[in-house]
């Protein structure tokens, strides 16, 4: 986690925007002429081009607030359910955001809460590890069936500038290849271990991290999580532990190991003792904002020196023009944007001034 | 679940076949040649190819296995895992193999595994209700900006040919777009009620099923699953009871609500207890065969009349082709293809009979 602290640091500002878009979180005029584009929506053609706009005007809305914040936040969340919701075609939305923000410099947290047995874990890991090289173990193969291996000279062929551009450090390219661009992943422990290490080595390779959910934010998360068991500790405390000792080989140099905590902003007194039971895993704080959370009940969840955890914001944020009386349907696609991003830069900065107040005020 | 059931019976068979294809469980000749059409792995077109070639691939692979056994078994099981494995780009190879399994009249259980709040479960819920269609709601936001709703006429002169084949149902099309081709999915509890209550929902309205992690088949889904609670129930015994809960309203003219669990093939002691926990719930049995669950273990959880349960094999089936003798190198792509559907018609078939046979020897 060496390098989010570090952002954190560099922005004295421990919040993530949630890059989480809907239709309606959009204002209406990106869809200006859509009718007409779309056609029929009950043909095949119709829908391919409905889903490849509503792709378009997500990944147009966030670079808008990714502009907006880029030099005044350390990290964005992205919400993977909000584009897979575009059925397939989303995921370039979520992976072209997921670029447009790690380009902008930003950490970038998948908001993906994967969960399964070891080997299918291993397979969802690729989100940090990147999809193995073929021409290592599996181009091999391909020479079983002869004459494959003879043909290699185009590769060099190639002008340079079809080459990557920016091209990756050396042991990134032995990691295979990133098409998803995250730093890191939250992820589900219902299955225990052998579903959470694969993900550990993962990040351990890759010099990534990952979130898991222990105590999260929404209404009935006590109805398991809260289960008390007969040792006399909760079901999100058992996780707890088992954070902690799946962290317990990655510790970097800021005292923060590669596995972090996912606890929600609406328990404030559980996020308090959490603190204190796991001093080595950064929080990932959702809840903030818009599900009830505020900056005093956040404040207990940081270490003493104000650190140790990152608080998001989704609607609060990317939904803050809104409320902007400045907005009217009559605006141009391009100043509905730039309204966009001044009220998600406003927003970002009383976010970012109202922990800052609420660090400060702990007694 | 009315379906499902339906489909058991129809070929007296309670099993599924898991479409989880991996690179090493293809023959190597689907590669002959990657290499030269690949190029220069380093490149973004080269990634490309490769990414595309894998999928091309993975779908060839499965349909093989469709046409070998859809006369057979009731259902499939596709793990999005493997195919998110490929990034991106894999998700075409995930919902094309959906496709194919669902025109081959199937049952497709899709395994994603999702959970997250319930704004965020909604989303993901449009697995199997739909994307909306945006010409109710979403268009209407458009004439906002003027001018869009006079020039719809278009619509109509699209040629019939254009419209979609078989067409679906009319209350399909009220739902909205299906992307997925999902017919149930499996989610993660740990949420609790409010990540579940959006997947339920969408079951009913597009008359689908869910399947709700319970106990899972991995070796350390005991950490916290087997927690036991202070009013002596195991955690997976709360989420069994809520299991029950969530398919109070959706009980089907089977017996079984559209709300059900997962439960492994390992563990037939507990495995047997749920069945009598959870008697209105069909079980979603992973674990069988190559995670060592066998016919005799999970006879246990079927109901007193043999039904109640299906249960998955993924590598055992589609896997099966790699311990045939008459397997070799030289074959070309079509015959290795072919060998790939007879070894995993014959795997169905002793799955079929050995599961039957289990069933029939109960005491």
């Amino acid at each position: 986690m060496d390098k989010l602290v570090e952002a954190i640091r560099k922005f004295d500002n421990p919040s993530v925007v949630g890059l989480d878009p809907t239709i309606a979180l959009l204002p209406p005029q990106l869809f200006a002429g859509a009718r007409e584009i779309v056609g029929d929506i009950d043909t095949v053609k119709g829908r391919a081009l409905w889903a490849a706009m509503v792709n378009a005007k997500f990944l147009e809305f966030n670079r808008s607030i990714i502009n907006a914040v880029k030099d005044i936040v350390p990290a964005v969340k992205v919400q993977i359910a909000m584009y897979e919701a575009l059925g397939p075609a989303g995921m370039m939305a979520y992976v072209e955001t997921c670029r447009a923000a790690h380009e902008a410099g930003l950490h970038v947290i998948g908001d993906i809460k994967r969960g399964d047995i070891g080997s299918t874990a291993a397979a969802y890991a690729y989100h940090l590890s990147g999809i193995p090289r073929p021409n290592s173990e599996i181009f091999q193969a391909f020479d079983l069936s002869g004459g494959a291996s003879e043909n290699t000279s185009q590769c060099k062929c190639l002008a340079d500038d079809e080459r990557d551009e920016g091209k990756p450090d050396a042991s990134r390219e032995e990691l295979g290849f990133f098409p998803w661009y995250e730093d890191s992943v939250t992820v589900n422990p219902y299955l225990g271990t052998d579903g959470i290490a694969p993900f550990v080595d993962a990040a351990q390779q890759a010099d990534k991290d990952i979130f898991v959910l222990v105590r999260t934010s929404n209404p009935s998360s006590d109805e398991f999580q809260e289960l008390m068991s007969d040792n006399d500790q909760r079901v999100y405390e058992h996780v707890a532990d088992k954070v902690m000792q799946w962290g317990s080989d990655s510790v970097g140099d800021e005292g923060f190991s590669r596995v972090g905590a996912v606890v929600g902003a609406t328990h404030p007194r559980v996020g308090a003792s959490l603190r204190a039971r796991m001093p080595r895993a950064m929080f990932l704080i959702p809840g903030y904002g818009a599900q009830g959370g505020t900056a005093s009940d956040v404040a207990a969840m940081f270490d003493v020196h104000g650190e140790g955890a990152i608080v998001n914001s989704s609607r609060g944020i990317i939904g803050a023009w809104r409320k902007d009386p400045a907005y009217n349907s009559a605006l141009s696609i391009e100043d509905s944007l730039q309204l966009v991003g001044m009220n998600a830069r406003r927003a970002a900065l009383d976010m970012r001034d109202a922990l800052n107040t609420a660090l400060k005020e702990r007694s």
